[in-house]
């Protein structure tokens, strides 16, 4: 290796620009921070064009040499979105987007704000199959804390980013579920086909046009004396429960 | 209201001790921080007996209003265990711990360390109707974390609270059914019968004293190319599975 990066070094303004997203979408690369999240971007299809390690701690012999450097800790102190840093980061290069296929189905976003939740959706839809994520308005996928919770899901989802102002025509012709916090039917109750999950903002739920464009509505059976699930839990189950429309 | 709480308040001590797990047993008292928050534990059972709002808002018609008083933006600093204090905080009594009942079922968790997962487990727990939740070693249940992470079901859940070295003969007797990462059976074959399910630790699962006194095993069904859901939504599928063994 080289001589360990410095915070002086051009390369750490380049790889600090990838904390925010117009940076992020001007290079067409995210960074990803921690030895665990990136073993898993690394077992995923995205390219990796740079590993940077802390100086007293060498890569594991799986990972490609060629692109490890070590880093400095002031530079690590400067590249560092963690309250702990570990000083171990990648940059991978963001895919061409694939496009959407409407009647295959999958999980729709609509305005989720916790880039815990959404990195955590990201996760449990990967794990039941899902087979594409539209995200709509909300957190950005592609920020540091949707990279640590979906846990190397991120680089197995094909991933579909429109703005907050997409409405449901975008699926036009798609059968549509949404998951609401009351009224609607048992998971269990539908027929096996292709649709798409629909799951509305932690504090506000779905807008009126994204209700009214969804043919079925399902709703978690509940404890009276509970007032809701965490937002990421209740996504999930539902992933869990409509896994078979994948 | 009498003048706003100083930073110079001894109050401003006493309540800083409950940010430790040792001064919230010496107190029997927990401090909960953030108006959602303060809502969801005013809605339960456990005794307030102090409220303390920021100096431009006075607290919602529904609260306790001989309980409130003003808090200075300088003891508001002093106090908050957030990023961004929202000024708001309520001090609850701890409940005498119920007694345990091993034949009814519920919820253990063994050494789960995030208190984020702690809380939102138990979050799920009392939403799935779970009628108690043993907590064994892992994450103090009365921390600042679980208690957001909790959102007011802390106080609707009957908790049993015990050090990291106890064991299963803790519930002998009961029906213990271990969620595992695999091997396991379907959650939805196991038959309708009390029974207790078990989380073990994000990092290494159950150790062999659990595993092997637990009769039953489930594991959730994943996609080949997933490595593992996130720790509180796996165990909030299985407790949302296992809901009609409560």
């Amino acid at each position: 290796m080289t001589a360990p990066l410095s915070p002086e070094n051009p390369l750490v303004r380049t790889l600090r620009d990838l904390h925010r997203a117009e940076g992020r979408r001007h290079a067409g690369a995210v960074l990803v921070e921690g030895r665990r999240a990136i073993d898993g971007f690394l077992a995923g299809a995205w390219v990796c064009d740079l590993i940077l390690t802390p100086t007293d701690q060498d890569p594991p012999d799986t990972w490609p040499a060629h692109l490890c450097r070590h880093v400095s800790p002031k530079a690590i102190a400067r590249l560092s979105q963690t309250k702990t840093p570990s000083g171990w980061f990648a940059r991978f290069l963001l895919p061409k987007p694939e496009p959407l296929d409407p009647q295959r189905g999958g999980l729709v976003l609509v305005g989720v704000g916790d880039p815990g939740n959404v990195g955590t959706l990201i996760r449990s839809a990967a794990a039941f199959a899902c087979p594409q994520v539209v995200c709509i308005g909300g957190a950005d996928p592609f920020g540091h804390k949707v990279i640590q919770a979906s846990a190397g899901a991120l680089c197995q989802t094909r991933l579909s980013i429109h703005p907050a102002a997409c409405g449901p025509e975008l699926l036009a012709g798609a059968a549509l579920t949404a998951l609401v916090v009351k009224g609607g039917h048992a998971a269990e109750s539908l027929p096996r086909r292709p649709r798409w999950l629909v799951v509305g903002s932690e504090a506000e739920g779905l807008d009126a046009a994204w209700t009214a464009a969804c043919s079925e509505h399902i709703t978690l059976p509940m404890a009276r004396t509970s007032e809701s699930l965490n937002a990421a839990v209740a996504g999930s189950i539902a992933c869990y429960l409509l896994r078979q429309s994948w």
